[in-house]
């Protein structure tokens, strides 16, 4: 393989010049970014991406991990609704990845990231025995939407597929050599593999919104750290959620169509909250805000159990 | 083990409530951070921190991990003349760490971040087998300091000592569980464990300084990054680096004390390039920088063989 400065310049020339708005990208001993609008705040996540616990290497290519790594990182900006100032990433590998790999690694981040308008300007390269990429994204927003603002009355909106890449790993997983290739299939698998953070989404529903996340644990959970954030009662409609290709694809998996929806998590849809008379384009109502407290199902007096991923307890 | 939202309650604990400039800091999808002064530039890093590659459960505490991961880190805003905002942290941790475990790592963060007066305020758990932890920082400067930047007819300085954590290193590596507490090697291995980030030097280098770096590869590789991005030749003055107390450490752990400064790394020393008279308080002068390239011994017509770390091959 080659070595660590190597890499970096091989890395370096896949990912490009820094855009405008970053002053010093890769090569020095941090990036160096222009001063912003003072009407702007930053926001500033981090996420990682794990071998074996985020992904597997036999359900997707190097490049989808690149893809997927930056693209679930910039969900988070996406659910405060800001836009994408750039993203470093670090990289910890094996040395038995090899170059070509690493180097798929970075196209498929610099794919994911031209899509949402930004740059990796940056990053670290460390050894390790398994694959982790961590991804620290910064943006600017002139109105972060919080989890904690949520109000009753307000109704409950979705942007995005939910449940659709859920259904397309479980596809892959039956099979990860030879994944059905009927249309439902590739939709399912693709919505699994690239993701796209709601960047547009987001800064729109930015204005007039009261709360909103991502859909990264599953709706159920990430609609329940909405109520616990804000405390109130989230009633969710499950009938809004299971469309007929949701329904296909749940009878082909073998699971319940609303285990599906509620517990599938890996879209990145966004869920927020906000006054019914304002849902802005490309957002749907699935429920709505009450006052008390938890997730039940609209209708109902089934209150939901949680089973979204926790990274420490099996469920 | 607690449940990951357990895990970060407690964390959020033992961080604290974020500092004035955090608008918005643990238990959303981001922090935000409130707007920067326009004449200041913000300046941003991330280092991995890697069980079995930066560090041994058997050679330090969890606490001890939590202070290194985020002072290596901090060290690259140093480097950059640049003061810190705040600090996120991925942790990916097996499942096999315990509670109490995670919980000094913490607090070794805090503490770490506490005496250069920042704040973790924010992250994400993960899974995985092995401890990583991701720290990415923002830091503000008026005046960035490169690498690509040092002159011809200027010194070369140093802030910090230079070859002392890797003597602290090898005198744990013969024992680890007795190391030797003689006041030698008590400063080295308090060198190795408690590194810290030289911030209020790099500030003071910033305004009259040309090219800085912090040494975290080894002081002659470290160079090397300033030679080349400057072009320009570098010659060190190795009597000005040998001290008797690293003299005696050499001879104790059985390697050249040249080898030890030129190749040590863990320090988290700064090495800038500055005009000779211009020299700030704090930084001594170990050599020059003149027309040419590469990293040469003052006196001798010795080119320095480069033995600094490299993650993808053995040294």
């Amino acid at each position: 393989v080659a070595t660590e400065f190597e890499r970096i310049a091989l890395i370096q020339a896949i990912l490009g010049p820094p855009p405008n708005d970053v002053s010093l990208g890769i090569g020095d001993d941090a990036a160096v970014l222009a001063p912003c609008q003072p009407e702007q705040q930053l926001v500033w996540t981090v996420d990682s991406f794990v071998e074996g616990v985020h992904f597997r290497p036999d359900l997707m290519t190097w490049r989808d991990v690149g893809w997927r790594s930056l693209m679930t990182a910039a969900s988070d900006l996406a659910a405060m609704a800001a836009t994408p100032i750039g993203a470093l990433a670090a990289l910890v590998l094996p040395t038995s990845l090899r170059d070509n790999d690493l180097l798929d690694i970075a196209r498929g981040q610099r794919n994911a990231a031209q899509t949402i308008s930004t740059a990796v300007v940056g990053g670290n390269l460390s050894r390790g025995s398994e694959v982790s990429i961590s991804t620290t994204l910064l943006g600017r927003t002139t109105a972060p939407v919080r989890r904690d603002s949520a109000r009753a009355g307000h109704a409950l909106v979705a942007c995005g597929d939910i449940g659709l890449a859920a259904a397309g790993l479980r596809l892959l997983l039956r099979d990860p050599k030879h994944p059905p290739d009927d249309a439902d299939a590739l939709c399912a698998i693709e919505a699994f593999r690239h993701p796209v953070a709601r960047i547009a989404d987001g800064l729109r529903f930015g204005p007039v919104g009261s709360a909103l996340i991502d859909v990264s644990d599953g709706l159920a959970q990430d609609a329940a750290h909405i109520c616990e954030a804000s405390r109130v009662r989230i009633e969710i409609d499950l009938g809004s959620l299971i469309d007929d290709r949701i329904a296909r694809l749940a009878r082909r998996v073998g699971v319940d169509a609303s285990d599906l929806v509620l517990n599938g998590g890996d879209d990145y849809a966004l869920l927020g909250t906000v006054a019914a008379d304002q849902v802005p384009e490309g957002f749907r109502v699935i429920g709505r805000c009450v006052e008390g407290h938890g997730v039940w199902l609209a209708g109902t007096n089934r209150r939901i159990d949680l089973h979204g991923h926790d990274h420490f307890r099996s469920v």
